[in-house]
Order: structure tokens, then sequence, then C-alpha cells
């Protein structure tokens, strides 16, 4: 048994397992793939400052095989990186820091090589480069899948007529369809959570679509933060008083975290019966134990929110109108930002009501965002929807079953951003529902639904007032005719009394 | 840029993301860590031929901490192992086979481990022993998530009253709780698929309880297969005419896979148009595509099942009695296996009806098994639910609400074993819905409810047959009177008359 006994590559794993990342089945395939290159040329382009345009080519090839090739003029990647950026699974700057991007656990692009590789035995083939002055590279890279480690097949400069950008190329068996998960519809809604972007798209079929930026002004820019204390984990502690560079526990509580100055610092020290002066590296676990229990305990200010780059009401109620068209009503929430596990995160949400062409008994459209990016997998298992299901929406004058999304002509778009996304697998398709994340979709949801409400009310109270009126109109006379019979009134009276009736009744109206 | 990117290590990937493996809180985390450790003590106990006795004890330690302790008795793992076995993700050796067993991942029990480290801060605890002539070794592991391998903190021999075995001990942050997907409730299931374990579990509170087992015979052991080629990806074929051993491909083909003999070789390499001497290292991608292709084309016998350890009809039933406890009628399935992706699977299926104590318009129960593990959580994420909700309970005279689980007082049971369990996530809690597994889990119940709707018209026609009875026996005598008044006829004749009409009737009941 010993001898069998042997490692296992992180590539080989998710080969077996590719069903986590999103390969499920040839038609996801080509999508996730599409979905993980554009994701990554947006965030290289906003971490450039650059307003992205990108390009989306998918050609047929034959036998359920296809090219995939994304093309952006974002900063492009310095040479000695492209290797192991799509070469190697678990590799990348975003997994390391604190900062919302649409990437997160350095597994996308290079899955998706990897899938390519498998299904037609192609390599991942990428043109870089990083400046007018600077020569493009040309790579040819194959993953040997038991070193997870990126094999250089081809390395050339190549002339290319982009002054800076990325272009990849990826070959791989899948299956083309459009309507509902389609890549069509991937790409409509990144244009609703990302109306910077300008895009550029040619299917399978030859059909094309382009689309102009709805605004020329790029997002504000995710500050990177550091780790919370209250976020902090005993052994995470441990670790970094161990990893730590500065000289004392003072020193590393102000220069580790977020949010702890000399003073706070000094406070956790005191709670934790620990000198300020204690040398990190000499701090045994019993002492780690203490501090750990004395950070939380200490009243700390929350997280700075600058990691955070919302979409805005303004925007979200845009992007709203273009999946839902013409609505009778709508609306928009973008929350404070809150925090779980020691992360940032924030929410927003916003509502169409009246939306022309849905019937009235149908579930309502959920389109869901997480920094930006749709999701268009796993709704039931999403805390999103958990939260859409969850809320009261017969509250607001809506039919809502239990157990199911509330009824009605309504298209409802819940975004969230922040610095860590805890997604319920690694193909990025749905929210893992942490309480703290729960509740604020609930509150920004009810915000509104409340306004909803008033909407849906007000237009009950109208229509009443119309029907009063139009009793008022009908009856008056006839009352009128009546006394001028009873009382034999001349027929200038009859009209004063029709006239003086009609006053006090449309008086006596509440509306 | 370019500084920034880094390699991101599993062990701090999974730490960042351990609700992926089943850590998502307290509670579910000390559930997920015996499970890990239970699971490992079956299946090594079984590789050895031994019997399983399994000792499970969780002991309080203040604060939300737990002492979790699992001890078994089987063979046992060579001192050189232990390190890495405990101490590094993705190792093992049930990964690289093609075998049934619970674990599959070489993740669970580092995990645990890890996960227990991360909460606070100690160690895991190993004591393991292959033969009452070897030494029994203590191991302290602490596990190095940069680098995902194990620091060894202690290595000593100590006495050790156990012959051979191996005893885990794991400190972590949990939440305790009995009822509805607690420790109780997998133990309790691991035994209804597993009735040859012997069980002792001392919980927090004190309480105690001991399960023999219920059969003395080990399940036949599954055995070891290679792959199937109409499972083989082109990427992994190329991998696999790289690595191989044999001179050329005719070799290759019968002794890499699985049903492939001297003749279906000598087929493939002619549909492929290469010779069954080509060198297998020099086959280069159009060939390997061209192998590929004609490896689909050719007819290859369905993959060897003896990878494969049904539960088997007889121990379903005595197992779902367990849960169920009375029941009006039952019945178990057993089907023969099948393949998905090359990789051979089997679904058996239990129902108990007219449970005892269960009314009449709740939703049925649901108990699902993979590779004998009971599946607790992400119910409706799973396809064992899908095909459950999927099927037509109406057709045998069952209440069905749309998308929703059968009504009734029933007990719903089904297990699925395979080489290769496909699960949508790394924490094991539910199964993809790979059209292949839907289909066999769908006959497998159809049979169950074929039968049980048999059962149900029966009763319903008994009942029927038992009305007209009493009608007949009410009636008659009133019908004889009559035609005694009528016809005038002598008591002898009536009764003579009563005897024939009620013969008559009897007769032309159905039943």
């Amino acid at each position: 048994m010993a001898t069998r006994q042997r490692e296992i590559s992180v590539a080989e794993f998710f080969t077996k397992n590719r069903h986590l990342l999103g390969f499920d089945n040839p038609k996801k395939a080509l999508l996730t793939t599409v979905k993980e290159a554009v994701d990554n040329a947006l965030d290289a382009c906003e971490e450039g400052g650059i307003l992205p345009e990108v390009f989306v080519e998918i050609t047929p090839e034959g036998q359920d095989r296809f090219k995939v090739v994304i093309e952006d003029n974002g900063p492009g990647i310095v040479k000695s990186q492209i290797p192991r950026i799509f070469g190697k699974l678990l590799y990348g700057s975003k997994f390391h820091r604190l900062k919302q991007s649409r990437g997160q656990q350095g597994i996308g692009i290079s899955a998706a090589a990897m899938y390519g590789q498998l299904t037609t035995g192609t390599s991942c083939r990428i043109i870089s480069r990083t400046g007018p002055k600077r020569p493009a590279h040309y790579f040819e890279i194959h993953i040997d899948t038991k070193r997870n480690a990126p094999e250089v097949v081809k390395d050339e400069v190549v002339e290319w007529n982009r002054e800076h950008g990325t272009r990849v190329e990826i070959h791989l068996e899948g299956i083309f369809q459009r309507g509902r998960r389609s890549i069509e519809e991937y790409l409509e809604q990144v244009l609703i959570a990302n109306p910077h972007v300008t895009l550029h798209y040619k299917a399978p079929d030859g059909q094309e679509m382009y689309r102009k930026r709805a605004t020329e002004i790029l997002p504000i820019e995710a500050a990177e933060i550091k780790p919370h204390p209250h976020g902090i984990e005993l052994g995470l502690l441990m670790q970094m008083l161990k990893a730590t560079r500065a000289r004392n526990l003072k020193g590393f509580l102000t220069t580790e975290f977020a949010r702890v100055g000399p003073t706070i610092a000094e406070t956790i020290c005191a709670n934790a019966k620990l000198p300020p002066t204690a040398r990190p590296s000499r701090i045994a676990r019993q002492e780690a134990d203490a501090l750990y229990r004395a950070v939380r305990k200490t009243k700390i200010p929350r997280p700075p929110t600058n990691c955070l780059s919302p979409i805005g009401e303004e925007l979200m109620l845009a992007g709203l109108k273009r999946v839902a068209g013409k609505a009778e009503f709508s609306t928009a929430v973008s929350r404070n930002p809150a925090v779980y596990r020691g992360n940032p995160f924030l929410v927003e949400a916003a509502l169409a009501w009246g939306v022309e062409g849905r019937d009235a008994d149908s579930p309502a459209d959920l389109v869901r965002f997480a920094n930006r990016v749709p999701l268009q997998y796993q709704q039931a298992g999403c805390a999103i929807t958990k939260a859409v299901v969850g809320l009261n929406w017969r509250a607001y004058g809506l039919t809502h079953p239990r157990t199911a999304l509330p009824q009605g002509p309504l298209v409802i778009a819940v975004h969230i951003a922040s610095a860590w996304v805890p997604f319920t697998s690694e193909s990025k398709e749905a929210i893992a529902s942490y309480p703290e994340i729960l509740k604020e979709i609930r509150l920004a949801l009810q915000e509104c639904g409340r306004r909803l409400g008033i909407h849906i009310r007000k237009k009950a109270r109208i229509a009443d007032a119309e029907k009063k009126r139009s009793y008022i109109q009908t009856y008056i006379p006839q009352v009128a005719l009546a006394l001028q019979q009873i009382l034999s009134l001349s027929e200038a009276s009859t009209k004063k009394a029709t006239r003086n009736l009609t006053t006090i009744l449309e008086k006596s109206r509440k509306f």
C-alpha cells in the first residue's frame, strides 16, 4: 500500500474534476472559456487605467471543435510571466491581496487552456505586448499536468498591430448555442455591469455584435487593503507572527493589519497581557491564543472600504433598463459596505416593475453579479436567490408563492462587490450563504420592495379615485333630476344643485 | 504588476476557500472532521481485509473548541507515509487508481487537520501501528500551508494497546448539535450502508453509543481496473502515449486499457490507419487524433465491473428498515453496472411505504449514499434528488407536487457506487448530474415505484371488495324478502334464492 501513496498535482486534480471549474459539458466549457478570458482582460485594462476594448471571436473547426480568441487593449503581460499565467494552475497576482477584482483564484484562464489541451491536444497561444516600444511576444504553451507546470512549445517575437494588449487563443471541444445561458447572454450582462467597456463579438455562425461603451469614465479603481484583525483566525495569526518583519508586537499589529493604530495596538496588548515590546517570532501558542482572544474583545473600526468599487445606483438603473426594456417603475439601492469574516463587501440591488412583454403570473427574472461578473449558473444554490426567495414580497403587494421567486412583470438585479467573494465552487457561479451577506442583500431588496409597494398602492388608489369620479359623473345628474321633480325646481336651480353636489362630493374624495 | 504574480499553494487556496471542503461553519466543520476520519478508517480496514471497529470520541475543550479522536483497527500506516498523509493536501493512494473507495481525492483528512491548526493552532496527532511485532509511531504534524508540506513537530515510538490500527487526534473550533445533519445522524447512516462495522461513539455531552456489526461478512472487495478507452480524452491519450512502457501501438492499447485484446487493438489501429507496430512515443498530434477518433468508432465491451462493491438489495432493505422503522411495504432494486465517461457505476434504490409515524401529506424522506458514504448536505443540488423529483410518482398512486419530492409516509434511499463518483464540490455532498447517472437512478426508482404502485392499487381493490361484500350482505336478504312477497315463495325457496343470489354476486366480483 505504501508504495501506492503519491502526490496529486492540482492540474491532475482539476482535470479529473473539471466540472468544478465550469467545464461540465461542451456547451458550458465554451462559455466558461470566453468568460475567464474576458474577465482577465477587463481586470487587466482597469488595473492599467485603460478603457477596455475587447474582441471575442469564436470560429468553428469541425466536429464540435472551436477556436476561441479573446483580445484586449490592456497593459500586456511581461514576457517572463506569460508561461506561468497561462500554463500553471493556482498562479497569479490576485489571490494574495485584498482588493476587488473579477479573478481571485489564479485558476480560470490556465484551466481553460488545460481543457483545450485535454480535448483537442492543442496548446494555448498567446500574444502579449506591454508598450509601443516593446516587442510583441508570441507563445505556445503546453501544460504538463503531472507537474502543474508550463512547457514553452514556441517563444517568438512577432509583428503585432496593437501597441499594447494581450491576445489569447484556445482550441477546444465545445457546443455553441444561443438563448439562455449563452455567450451572448453573458456578454450582454457584462455590458450591463460594465458600461465602460467596448465590445466586438464574432459568433461561430458568422453573426457579429458591436457595442460601444456607454460611458467614458472608468470605475473608481479599488484600492488594496490589509486584513482586518476581526477576520483573522488563530492559525493565521500565528503564521503572521512568524513571518512578520516587525521587531515588536505593537509594530506587528500596526503594520500588518488594517485599522490598527498605536492606541488600539496597545489596548490589544494590554487585553492579551502581553508587552507591546514582545518579539513576534518569540510568541508561543498560548500567548498567540491570548492575543487572538484579545483582538476579538477589542473594539476596532470597520475595515476601509476603498477596496470596493460599486456600480452605483444610476448605472445599476441604466443597466437594468438594458435587460428589462421599457418598464412602468424602476428603482435601485446601493448599500453601504459591510463586513463578513473581516472582508468588506457591498450589495447593490435594482428592480423594474411593469416590464413590457412580461405577464403577471410568471416568476420574476433574477440577474446576479459578483464583482461586476454575471453569474449564469447554479441560481438555486446562490445566496442572492436565497435572499430574494426568503423576502416577504406580499408586503409590497406582489404575488409570492412560498419557497419560490415572486411573480409579476418584474426583473431584479443584485450585485455583490467584495475584496473576496465566497463562491460555492471554483467555477464561481453562486455565492455562499454567509449570514452577513444574506442580511445585506435582504436590506437592499427590502428598500427596493418598499418603494415598489408605494408605487403599486398609489396606482391602486388612483384607479379607485377614477372609479369614484365616474360614479359621481354618472349619478349626480340623476339625483339632480330627482330633486327637480320632488322640489319642482327650475332648470337653473337644478344646474346649480348639480354643480354644488359635484363639488361637495369631489371634495369629500380622499384623492 | 509582474512582481506581484506568484504561486498559490493548494493549502493556501483551501484555507481561504474552506467552505469548498465542508468547513463553512463550526457545526459543519465538526461533522466533516469526523466524517473524513471515519471514511478513511473504513477504507483502510476493508483494504486490509479487516472487519472494521471504529472509535469516535469528541471531548469539549471550552469556548467552542473540541478534541476529536478517531481510532480504528485497520492495517495501520507505514511510518514514512504518515507525515504526508496527514500534513499535505492532494496526497494519497486513491486518486490515481480506478477502484471504488470512500476517499478519492487525497484532501479530506489533511484538510481537517489544517482546519484544526487554523482555528486552534494545535497540530494534528497520530498514532499508527502496522502489526504486533512493529512499534507504534506517535506523530505531531504541523502543516506548512505556504508550501503545502508537513512539518514533523514530534516523532516518537510509544506504547499502544492495539496490535494494529490508526488513531487520529484533531483539536478544532466547532459547534456540537444533535438532530438533523448531526454527527449521530451521520454515524447511524454509516451503519445502514456498512452493516459490517462495529462502532463506539462518545459525544461531547458524555452520551455514549455502541453498535455491534450486523454482519460478519466484509463487502466483496472492489478490484482495481484500467481506464476504459471510451472514457479517454485526446489530451489524456497523448499523455499516455508519451508515458507508456509499451514498445508498439498494439501493445500500448492492450496493456494500458481495459477490455482491449489483440483483435480490438488491431481493429483500432486499422480504423486509425496506423501500423500496430508504430512507436507510441513517436505518434504526433494528428495521428493521436486519428487514434482517438478510431477508438470512439470501435465497438469495445463495457468496462469490467468488479471494481464496484454494491450493498445489495437485501442489505439495502435491512438498512432502510433501520431508518424507517415499521413500514407497510418496502422494496429494493440493485441495478446492473452502467458507464459514464468510461467510469463504471451502479445504482441501488430502496423505498419504504406506510412508514409508521409519518403523515400522508409530508414530503418523502430521502437518504443518499455514494460509495457507502451518507450524503447529508446540498440535497437540492444532487443528481439523486433531481431524479426523485423528476419522476412521475402520480403514476404509482402517490401525491406529487411539481418540482418537489413526492408526498406520503415514504422513505427513499439511493446508493451510487462508482470507481469515480463525480461530486459537485470537494466536500463531496452532492453528485453531479451526468445524464447516464440520472438515467440509472430513474430506472431504479421506476422499478421500486412500479412495485409500490401494485401494492397501493391492490390495497385499494381490497378495500373496494370489502365495501361490495358488505353491500351484498346488507341487501341480498332484503331482495330475497321482496321476491318472497312478490312470488309468495316458501321459506325454503327464499333461503335458496338468497344463497344463489349471494354466490352469483360473489362470483361477479373482480376480487
